[in-house]
């Protein structure tokens, strides 16, 4: 990277959230998530543990998540947290900031806004499972949840295979409007349906909600599917039925998150599935472990969000930034 | 604060390294420093896990020291650690940056170099402790150790009593130049003496290596001193004998440091003493806890540093920046 030095002279880099949103693309996304998979799976780059606390003010959650990428040369920490009082002030609730430090001095590199970047890492986290785990010949597309990060996941996922519809649920169905708004920029056929009715329907399911109970039962999911389950991140959030882990093969990103924090818990905790029976989607990407064997497993990928995502896509809207003349600058 | 919002609306603030070392005074980190300890000991401020890992790249020991002082509003982390080869590129070998937050709504508010900000916080802690816990009549400061940190522990000591001569140890003695210069400047006595010798003479010792076995033995410390053993922040460090700890009375700024990564690990992991022996110097600042009761008494106080101290000073020093022009401000 024979810019670095030059960018370095010209001080620490700030890369606001809108010139992410102008600069950063799915699809520079999608790679530097991939990247980033492969190489926790060679060792090559790892995560710092996770500090998450309840800070006792605003109801608020604050935290850090943080790793070294040592081939690519990424180090830092993604900063933030949840503030639910946010909203009220015309503010997004969650609140992250992407710090990067230079890895061959320890001096501050680059300030990225991380609010617009971790919908898109997350996004494309999902987008890497199904390109890597779902059937070639998936034609439905299921989205459970309707959130902010929603849309996001929808874009992604929609250029991974040949889609030719998209079904829906979520908990107020009247919110499912923005989804809907996004197919049809798409031209693809949208539908609001009940819970079983997407199981039916879909090839790939993609779970983005906050949700602390099972929302998808075993026996709904037909075989050949591929689910995505992004939104447990803590302990007590659940998504699906933990019984469905011992049917489908199981894939995450991280296996120490999967098994804490992430949908594994569960079926962790219950007994009825081992650490050895979930594999780093990286070991995929690498060839070093098996993806999808046939077209009746039921493949599913447990995204818990770790720190070396952030810092992946975070580096890349920097080098972006800087290559055309978006960063600022200023000296420390 | 009532300029707090005007700030906010500004931007993101930043002081440099070259600000701090304008702005941020002896008195001012003392105070700080201070306010935070005894915010601990009352629990309305809190630090969060260390976070310390070797990176693999460069022999560097990288990562954040965080918290929340619930009542100062102020949140935040130390990032930063040891590049050993910073020296031959004309950088520091220590790089740190706090980073600063709105603990209101989680965005960005500060960035401060943190270089000059440890120094001027470990100075103030064993200050602290010399004020709460040292003889009034103490005549004599004894500095073992002539490193970076020792001229800022100096200044910072001397201040506390009407001290009438320094003497000072270090492993090269030649380094010494350095703090007989500071003596020279404030019209204070210094010599040079064996280890023995400054425990004869010393009333106060502060110990700032970075030392891996003891020092100072138990015998040498004569009745009434009070040591600051400042250097002892990572497990295996040690500056002076574990069985001093069963003669003197012992304080420390964070017990759970104190024991794991602190001087005072190896008395405790020989079971000389008991965590229960040990007692926050907040507690003596907020007069829960009696200090020194005798003059024959031997105090020790075990600095470990902790990550509130280096919010307390950087919060102090950007407001100082923002409210003397001295800060700039970018956008996010």
């Amino acid at each position: 990277m024979s810019h670095s030095t030059n960018n370095i002279s010209k001080g620490v880099s700030v890369v606001s959230e809108h010139v992410c949103q102008q600069i950063m693309g799915r699809e520079a996304a999608f790679k530097a998530v991939e990247n980033v998979f492969s190489a926790m799976a060679k060792n090559t780059a790892y995560n710092f543990p996770v500090i998450r606390e309840a800070i006792g003010h605003e109801d608020a959650l604050y935290g850090f998540k943080s790793g070294f990428d040592r081939d690519g040369l990424v180090l830092g920490l993604k900063s933030g947290g949840y503030w639910p009082g946010n909203s009220q002030r015309e503010l997004t609730n969650h609140q992250s900031t992407v710090i990067l430090f230079d890895p061959d001095t320890g001096k501050l590199k680059s300030l990225v806004g991380g609010n617009y970047l971790t919908a898109v890492r997350t996004a494309a986290s999902s987008a890497v499972s199904i390109a890597h785990l779902a059937r070639k010949d998936a034609k439905v597309l299921g989205m459970v949840g309707a959130g902010h990060q929603s849309s996001f996941q929808l874009r992604a996922a929609v250029e991974q295979r040949n889609f030719e519809k998209v079904v829906a649920w979520n908990k107020n169905p009247e919110n499912l409007v923005s989804l809907a708004a996004v197919c049809e920029e798409l031209g693809l056929p949208f539908e609001s349906v009940t819970r079983e009715q997407l199981c039916e329907q879909a090839d790939v399911i993609i779970t983005i909600t906050s949700a602390f109970e099972a929302l998808l039962e075993k026996e709904w999911i037909k075989p050949g599917t591929h689910l995505a389950c992004m939104g447990t991140d803590t302990k007590g959030k659940q998504e699906i039925d933990a019984n469905l882990f011992t049917i489908a093969t199981v894939f995450t990103d991280e296996l120490a998150q999967s098994i804490t924090i992430g949908e594994a818990q569960h079926a962790i905790a219950a007994g009825l599935i081992e650490e050895a029976d979930i594999a780093p989607i990286g070991e995929v990407i690498n060839g070093s472990t098996l993806g999808r064997i046939s077209d009746d497993e039921i493949t599913l990928f447990d995204g818990t969000g770790v720190g070396l995502q952030d810092l992946a896509v975070a580096s890349v809207a920097a080098e972006l930034a800087e290559d055309n003349g978006l960063a600022t600058y200023f000296h420390f």
